[in-house]
């Protein structure tokens, strides 16, 4: 294992393991935190690889704890990799004035604007920097990885998805940003970490990418129709939908009635969310 | 709904819902907290319960965000009670001077010293008031009640069953104190909340119980072999052991090798216990 990855803790969990790594990322100049679940079968044999992206103020422990996700994991025999949302402690000044924005908040873009520019690098980290360390320090199948989120986190793995058709096997999210130029908690972090130009947002968000890069597998995504963030117009999943069906990509858009924006809902779903990956990842 | 009773928030989880609640204690003398979940089931008809004491520190939310046990729950259509721990904001001058004392930390004894005898009357609490008002608000067949716990809270699943072999149809635990006047936590515990008289301590400790009152129902015990608290002897199942194997009481304790004291383990052995109550629960 790599002397830059630190191990945190480690507990035992469906016979696999549950593990928190730290190690400093050149990428966001920092020190960064994330989750795995090593499943059983990775003791003799090399597993693909499932990175989930969490939302808006949470951590690497969030998923880790609450999704009940490493039960599908053991089954299929898939590694989860779970990253922090944003850098932590980098000295900015303003990264904990806000609970949307900074720490916790990372949006999963490169910032180009100052002061943000330095540490907050989250599309290159969840790209490239930190498969690059998996794959050269657990057992796995470096060709075989998908990636799944929640909310700011679901943005993250579609534009993650539509940006490297090539990289990534399959997509799936929770109640996804799906359109954050066009919604408040987009509008301010694109504003803060990209700047004015409103140009440069389109290549972080899904329902503009998707017009310009279709992908050959269906995507999966669950929305509550309880879900407060849904109804303050945050996620839109219908403008996603609309600009699906005009370049004719497959996507399986499930309403929820009843279900709302938490860990209670994602837990619910969880399993077909993992059956939908485990199909091309375990194929 | 009983007037006492106030729903905190409420959350759709496969297809039943999860709900926190407080309500007024008159045992307890203060607002007491709990959380439920009440399977899809519970819409038409009237369905068993099964209540769920936690370990020193936690809330009524540990068990309800990271156990798992919804899933299982709705499976089987058995509602899920989790009581807090203790009771909270009392004014009682050392309430919060220790983590394993106070707060957190009931034990689920009726004490009989001041300054806590006034609140801290979590025995009586868990087995009478909150059972009455469930029974009283929630569409349960109240002749068919189960527990089970984690640690402290797996003692208080003992003794809570042993000493009313008619109340419960089944008991399990995780990770138990089961032998608390032989053990650092119980005796700070038991001599804080009961007194010098050990004579006293021995109504709650399982394996004196076990020697009075056997059931007539095997008890289910996982135990972890990497459980530091196990190590530093203050879960003692051996000892238990040892007393339900005098008196020819059914156990069927299980070592499980590598786990520990975490919710990790419980949500890895979640199934076999609700599985484990649904026989005769929903028998």
């Amino acid at each position: 294992m790599s002397n830059s990855l630190k191990l945190k803790s480690e507990n035992l969990c469906f016979n696999g393991t549950v593990a928190y790594y730290s190690h400093f990322s050149s990428v966001c100049n920092c020190e960064m935190n994330f989750a795995v679940y090593l499943p059983p079968q990775a003791k003799s044999q090399s597993v693909p690889i499932l990175y989930y992206l969490s939302g808006l103020t949470c951590t690497e422990e969030n998923f880790t704890v609450k999704a009940g996700a490493q039960r599908y994991a053991a089954e299929y025999g898939i590694m989860l990799v779970a990253p922090d949302t944003s850098p932590r402690n980098t000295g900015i000044a303003e990264e904990d004035e806000a609970w949307d924005l900074g720490t916790g908040a990372g949006f999963y873009v490169d910032a180009t604007v100052e002061p943000w520019k330095k540490h907050y690098q989250m599309y290159s980290y969840v790209t490239q920097e930190l498969p690059q360390l998996i794959n050269a320090n657990f057992p796995v199948l470096a060709n075989k990885q998908s990636i799944f989120g929640h909310s700011m986190g679901g943005h993250g793995a579609l534009i993650c998805a539509l940006k490297n058709p090539d990289k990534y096997l399959s997509v799936s999210a929770f109640a996804p940003i799906t359109a954050p130029i066009n919604c408040p908690w987009g509008e301010k972090a694109f504003t803060t970490y990209l700047g004015q130009d409103k140009k440069q947002w389109q290549q972080y968000d899904a329902s503009e990418l998707i017009k310009k890069t279709q992908l050959d597998y269906p995507i999966l995504i669950d929305q509550g129709m309880a879900d407060t963030f849904y109804e303050q117009k945050q996620l839109l999943p219908e403008t996603f939908q609309s600009a699906c069906q005009e370049v004719g990509q497959a996507l399986n858009l499930r309403f929820q009635p009843g279900y709302d924006h938490s860990y209670f809902t994602i837990s619910t779903f969880m399993e077909d969310h993992i059956k939908h990956h485990a199909v091309v990842l375990c194929s």
